[in-house]
């Protein structure tokens, strides 16, 4: 890695790359990424993309981890409706955001092989991580039944907001995402994700 | 049109190439979609492919039409829960299938603009009529209370299902199926999607 120092030259060229690629994403999506319209964008080499990156996906993947490292707040509000409800906001902010957006659906389109779905499984282990601290003090505080699965919250919070862009383009609001949150908790509070 | 009479030539046609549409998908994506590769799989001379369909999008809409038509229907099990886990069912049915995953896919790639956006509006609307019915079944039956949204139901029921595959890539099986049907179920019952 040509790396020389946080903030030198190579972060800030890495930085405006991966500005450029998720511009050009927003722009023409990912079926219309190139390399060269990404350098251009970027004022940098052709040659310099194609030796740090290598490939569209190779960009793509360091942009997703740019931006997952940026998205992931954990919640403390007292109370399990206050941080699902944090939660949902928190992925809304993300899904709402036309970068998180252009990120979200070059996703899909690169499809579920190799480094795309590293990072996409890395993200999701991480949230995974931090919903469990979220089940664990509602568990302690009575509010949730012991044995509810951090993963099914974690997926299950979101999933109507993602929907909501990626299949039935319908409005992306804090009434969608509060009413995902109000949803997770009935269904927590049943029991629905308790391990069988 | 040239449509001949149902079952005639024209219709066979018509199977021969979006069932080819679908092979395509399954084997390339959205991104690597040609008129020329559709043509020469369903054995048909590609004038006739643009003649019929314009564009790539236009055998897009056409194959998705022809799948949705497929994959609708009404469950009646006497209780809101029965009713769900069938809706969730048929919604796992649709995404673990191969063709149904890869018109998905694609149906994502190709955004939500001109014909497909329409398409997919028309599905939506579509199953937010059978999920009326289902609702005020349950309404009726006391099961749910009254006010409950079936737009919303319609969502809440395929959203995780869509997740795993859109998002994170995780397996679509019927414990993910029935878990989404009774969150639903615990959240509808809550007054979650009342209309507020």
């Amino acid at each position: 890695m040509a790396q020389t120092r946080p903030g030198g030259r190579t972060a800030r060229t890495r930085a405006a790359v991966l500005e450029a690629t998720i511009d050009e994403l927003v722009e023409s999506g990912y079926a219309g990424l190139s390399m060269e319209a990404v350098a251009n964008r970027a004022g940098v080499h052709k040659a310099t993309v194609y030796r740090r990156w290598g490939t569209l996906d190779g960009l793509l993947v360091d942009a997703l981890v740019l931006f997952a490292d940026r998205s992931v707040a954990m919640p403390d509000t007292g109370g399990i409706d206050g941080d699902l409800r944090q939660l949902a906001r928190s992925a809304l902010a993300v899904l709402a955001d036309r970068a998180g957006q252009a990120l979200i659906r070059a996703m899909v389109s690169a499809g579920h092989h190799s480094q795309v779905a590293q990072v996409v499984r890395a993200f999701w282990a991480e949230h995974t991580t931090m919903v469990a601290e979220i089940v664990a003090r509602a568990v302690h505080r009575g509010e949730l039944p012991a044995g509810t699965r951090p993963a099914d919250i974690s997926r299950a919070i979101g999933a109507p907001l993602y929907m909501r862009l990626l299949v039935t383009a319908e409005q992306l609001d804090h009434e969608a995402a509060d009413q995902s949150a109000a949803a997770v908790a009935a269904a927590a509070r049943a029991g629905v994700f308790v391990t069988p």
